[in-house]
């Protein structure tokens, strides 16, 4: 039975990286469908995506012969096309929760939301709607820490594949994203690195910019400062105060979030530091 | 005769302030062509331009009348609809001063280049096709104070409306931004405020945005921080390197700035503290 | 009591419409907060948009006034901030559906849905998750008119100020148009005039375009001719075939449709002939 | 001695192409830079273009192993990484022309200017400041068969690679193009395929479009219907008579025109019946 598989390779680089892939999937009778190559100059990484048909059976000596002919260092993620598992953790703020709702509802999301958490219960009533779990996990009354402790008890549960930032407006923990490596995608109400931090519209405003956009990225240690996987933008002007220019990012935000939550349920991102590579 | 004149007014906001300019230029039998009006919240403050045609020896007693009716810390501006002098400053980069030549020669700039100045002569034989006068003004063996002074004194020479920094890489001193008073326009290679200071490309190069931009900007004392005029973005990915992002930027950054100028010099442009209001 | 009220004008061009409108308004205590006028040169005609706060009592005065130093063919219209009342149509796709039953019911569309009229069953289930009303209209065994007929029907039950086709995919009669005049926004899958009819995405594909659009418009006798609102666009390549195209041309058209009936809720918009003039 | 070569390659697909390609390359001890692969699924045709690195002497036996493996109907194009020669048509307007003009005297056009051909003098003598040869070829007095005649003997004196049509505006008949068949590039100054033909601003002002564009293609017989290489959007309003759409329409032609010859003098742009495949 032939099934659609996606190969992701990264490696250093060497001379012959394409060959050797194509050759081990030519010689398992895989057909490849799409096939996406770069290498860091940086670096001198080598990062390889390949879209391809072939039999299951084929599995597990595809990924044996390609250990046998790829560098040491090589990472080899070979998976079926199939829905990811994910989290999203909310404030009070509805456009990008019920952005991802009503994907998910009319399956253009290619995700599973298997819950909702949050610190209010301001969207409980809207995200029951679409008859997906909602966990309320107040944060009054408890230290940050202990907070996170519930909060990361309360994702547990459900083993996601991704937790998805949707405006949740509290700052992680070292400890938090560490639990999550490379796993958590936010969604930063600016076009980063402009406006780190808290209240971007009111930063846009005050500094009197022309056009205001939103980020969506990987979360490490550092607030606002993960790997990038998407941006827009859109044209903002003197008549706009901080507010309407808020209202106007809202569109931005959740057309950011879920585009990049798309290519990364793709599996058409790679993460090399600090940066992403995005082949869509 | 008959001739077309912009009226600029900025002053504090009051009741009937549109009722009142309207009916100076209808009693001095003006007809407006365009008007735009604005209230900046923040400071209470009222901004207005009408574009009107009207007999050229109506002006006095329309600004004498104004001042009548008008809270008296108005501002009021009344010009024809003629082209500016400028002075361009450039350092080694053609791509803005060729757009801008280029733009002049064919009488597209609303403006007449007296001259460009630089501290290199790697443009001196492109310009002076144009048949512009260009003062090579070199900072070699100077303190920064006296290469500027000489670079000030060459300006003054041409008594011009606006300096147009074209890509002139030297930082200015407070002195000499206090000379020309939001009368010097920059063009900075970065969506500001990300990326301040040097080497905008190789910075966002490494922070690994998705979106590039360039920004046009009046100067004042802090380096980037003036009232921004216009910006622009564009796309780029991981492919591009610093180098290549900086080759795709410069189409912007010649767009941004002859778009500035042509708002500008088209008396468009309010400046509000660190904001521009822009009536395009 | 103030309130804030929205006044259009628009009437034959000539000296010193502005001064006679904001006269009226000023010597009614009222105050402007923001206004736009523009005078098509076409047809020589003005138009006019005043914002501003007064007491309730004084807007017979104000209209009453306002006949007076008006021109004859002068349409004056006034009216309260208030919720506009709407009819959406739909047939099987729930992008922009989904879009505005979010906003609605979040608060941000300015606009109470009154129901969703449909040729399918297709989206019943979802929009009563919002509690709002959904007639189910089959077009089976129904002749174009006929089944029209009960679609007029069933609209004219909620007599509402705009009838919104967010995608309804059914080919209007005149008659159907008549009756509702330029009361009727649609979105369409395309940036207008390109690929107007069938399968835009399809014929976008074919044509080998590399940006694809939407456009919201008003609904006049001719397929896709009426007055354009908004449009926008995204950069498509040679990767995408029919069917991502349109996937990817959703965003555009649930961000066009829902920026189009913001600006026609709030009054923003002039019908001129084939034309629209925005005040935004 | 190492040089850095372009393959391109595009044949009928089958399983293992990319394998046996990159095979030959690896045999030949090249170094692959880039490699970007493309099928078209509905004519089931497989694209590819590879940057490499390779001793000169090695594209002998290149091409030969690849003649072996790959289809019967498989082009193949090799080529040094070079600039390309052509030959400029203009009419009157010079936004497309100084452009390329001033990338190419300071090296940014990947091309060497061999010739400027027009039907009217009017840019002659801002052509000869850059040293490049312009022929007046007045249309006067004669027939369009007549004229094209001498317009295509200039153009054969140079055997330019590309000749690029930056703002020519004489119909081009059949015989024209099939001369320089898939080496003429047009930039038209609409978004196509809206507004075919004669003066596209003109008809976007009276449709009362959002929006405006450029498209650059190459030219096949029919008018304004070959393969799309590029296209851009610029936002209109209301405002704009079809004189300042025009205006601002020349920025977005001029930028379009000269990336769609960056991407093709790069090799980057396979032309497939009416489309393009851009790898960029």
């Amino acid at each position: 039975m032939e099934e659609i598989f996606t190969l992701l390779i990264d490696c250093s680089d060497e001379k012959g990286l394409i060959y050797k892939v194509t050759s081990v999937l030519y010689q398992s009778g895989c057909n490849i469908i799409r096939n996406d190559e770069y290498v860091s100059q940086e670096d001198v990484h080598f990062f390889m995506r390949s879209e391809f048909s072939g039999q299951s059976a084929m599995v597990h000596t595809v990924i044996a012969e390609l250990k046998k002919v790829l560098p040491p260092d090589a990472h080899i993620r070979l998976s079926r096309k199939e829905k990811r598992n994910i989290v999203i953790l909310v404030t009070k703020e509805h456009h990008c929760l019920s952005e991802l709702l009503t994907r998910a509802h009319f399956n253009e999301l290619n995700a599973n939301i298997l819950a909702v958490i949050s610190n209010y219960d301001t969207l409980q009533n809207f995200t029951e709607k679409f008859n997906i779990p909602y966990q309320y996990v107040s944060h009054q009354d408890l230290s940050r820490e202990a907070h996170e402790e519930k909060i990361v008890a309360a994702i547990k549960q459900y083993a996601p594949d991704y937790v998805v930032l949707a405006k949740y407006m509290r700052i992680l923990t070292p400890a938090f994203v560490q639990e999550f490596e490379n796993k958590i995608i936010n969604i930063h109400h600016s076009f980063l690195p402009a406006f780190i931090g808290a209240n971007p519209y009111r930063q846009a405003f005050e500094r009197g910019v022309k056009i205001v956009g939103a980020t969506a990225h990987f979360v490490n240690n550092q607030l606002d400062e993960g790997p990038i996987i998407a941006q827009s933008v859109i044209p903002v002007d003197h008549r706009q105060d901080a507010a309407e220019m808020a209202l106007a990012g809202k569109d931005i935000e959740k057309y950011v979030l879920s585009n990049a939550l798309r290519i990364v349920f793709d599996d058409k991102v790679f993460v090399n530091g600090n940066k992403t590579i995005v082949f869509d």
